[in-house]
């Protein structure tokens, strides 16, 4: 059981497993595979939200009060940019920037985001593999009751206030897969895909909306692990709970499990939702534990049960029957 | 004489007169047009060091200490640049950067600069109008011993180590004034025109580069004065000492005069060589007081001295010989 494990994540919440992985592994066992629908362009820099979090998060460079961006940051550029009349709803740090203003001037050059990517992660001495979902431009659209909103607008100008009635990924049937995306999914060493805890319709959904990647992640021979983000129909951050409202769905597990319908071989969820009944109808092998992370300890702990989990479906799964044993 | 003062000018020691006729006159009186040569693209941001000097230092808030960027400044941009490998030869604090962002941004959307530079000033509460000296692409390149050297990669990364064997300004040619600078020097109402103690080579002489500019300021009825950057055969700060012996000129003020003659009316030298006989020699109108500028107060007062000293020379001028006066 030496292979790879491959997570496919969001944000912040996603990340705060990936970071338990990391832990958790060998860091050169790890492949996070990063939404970048929330990806935009920002007073003409290229800005990719959820990689950003993911790299400082590995890179022991995220801010924990915040949840996003940097620590120990500081904020005299938007302050200079106020003065100067400029668009201040996004807030970028002066750190922060750095990542920004090198991501712009490499793109423009030509390389690709997982060319950038990948030297962002070694500068932070990161050594696990972190990649963009997809090196072509994907963008989440909001359809709202206030008509289409491009998704940082929806999600940090807008605070999430208009109601939700559609998603739709731009770009994303045009769009080919990360290379290392396609060979961690048909590496046949691989050792389980873990989905992390990020919200199904906003940070995963373009990573399933990627040509291939929902076949890949159906016929990959390794088991397949969704944590679910809802605990007792909340969720931790974020719009998961409105957004499933708003577009008439419940926050329930269910819900989650059927969302992952024919791709997931088993689902964690929360002891909360386990002791009120809630795991017992799902359709799926279930972890029940703990999946609130609030510091490092809950991360690693929860990425070793669901490690071990991954391991439980696979041995099961590959255990041959007795009569084949017989008949070999 | 209530016309318009025309100021031509490069970084710091220009700027500095600069502020002191700002002072002086009523801010809409004066028309400051700045040296591009030294503009540069870094790390993908357009970058206008002069233009922007002027506009710290008019807008009241330069470094004193530094000399250059913005005061209250932090660095916590390069630092983070320098943890991703960037390129951090070219020191941009976290507020200045805010500038460069902006400038790009705007000028990439088909803004000019003379456009963007005139909104800072307006942010900046600066009621002078800055110009720069065209929007077109002017690029100063320092031919040395080391081989063509960007002016930037010259003036800071070098910090003006090579021999400077000669100046070029790629695209001044082509260039087109700003339109300001043009309607400025053509004003029947212009009162004077001030070279400030900027470099002449590096500051002065790109601006008289750009076609249209040395005609004009030939033509114009407006007295000009220029202020030596030189003092007891050394500059205040800079390069230009230096560069004068490189380029095998003496560092004295008849230098200056020989390179601005045919366009000054007059020159303004300090007190320590006229004490010492210099401004004797000198085939052009000469104003001897102290061009030492360490304060506000000096900054102001020599404004006024060279304003006074112009309208002098345009008394002289415009006063109608006898013979006329009886003609009339």
């Amino acid at each position: 059981m030496s292979g790879p494990i491959l997570a496919l994540c969001g944000g912040i919440g996603g990340a705060k497993l990936a970071l338990g992985l990391y832990h958790v592994l060998e860091p050169q066992q790890l492949i996070v595979a990063v939404n970048t629908g929330d990806d935009f362009e920002h007073l003409g820099l290229s800005i990719s939200p959820d990689i950003d979090t993911v790299l400082y998060t590995l890179g022991g460079v995220a801010d924990r009060e915040r949840g996003w961006g940097r620590s120990e940051e500081t904020w005299n550029f938007m302050t200079a940019l106020r003065e100067l009349g400029g668009e201040h709803w996004f807030q970028l740090g002066d750190r922060d920037l750095a990542l920004h203003v090198e991501r712009t001037r490499t793109l423009r050059e030509g390389a690709t985001l997982t060319m950038f990517v990948e030297r962002v992660a070694r500068a932070l001495g990161i050594d696990a593999q972190i990649l963009p979902m997809t090196d072509d431009r994907v963008r989440t659209m909001v359809n709202t009751d206030e008509g289409d909103l491009e998704f940082q607008r929806y999600f940090v100008e807008r605070r999430c206030a208009p109601a939700v009635r559609a998603l739709r990924f731009e770009g994303a049937s045009q769009a080919t897969p990360a290379a290392g995306l396609c060979r961690a999914l048909s590496d046949p060493t691989l050792r389980a895909v873990v989905i992390c805890p990020s919200n199904p319709y906003l940070s995963i959904d373009p990573i399933l909306a990627v040509p291939g990647v929902r076949m890949l992640l159906a016929a990959t021979t390794a088991p397949v692990i969704a944590v679910s983000p809802i605990i007792g129909g909340q969720a931790i951050k974020g719009p998961t709970v409105k957004i499933m409202a708003e577009l008439g769905i419940s926050a329930t597990n269910e819900s989650v499990a059927a969302h992952y319908r024919g791709l997931i071989d088993g689902l964690v969820i929360d002891d909360i939702d386990a002791d009120s009944g809630e795991g017992a109808g799902l359709d799926v092998p279930v972890l029940a534990t703990r999946t609130l992370m609030q510091d490092l300890a809950d991360r690693t702990r929860l990425a070793e049960e669901v490690i071990a989990f991954a391991e439980r479906l696979a041995a099961a799964t590959s255990a041959p029957e007795p009569s084949h044993a017989v008949g070999i």
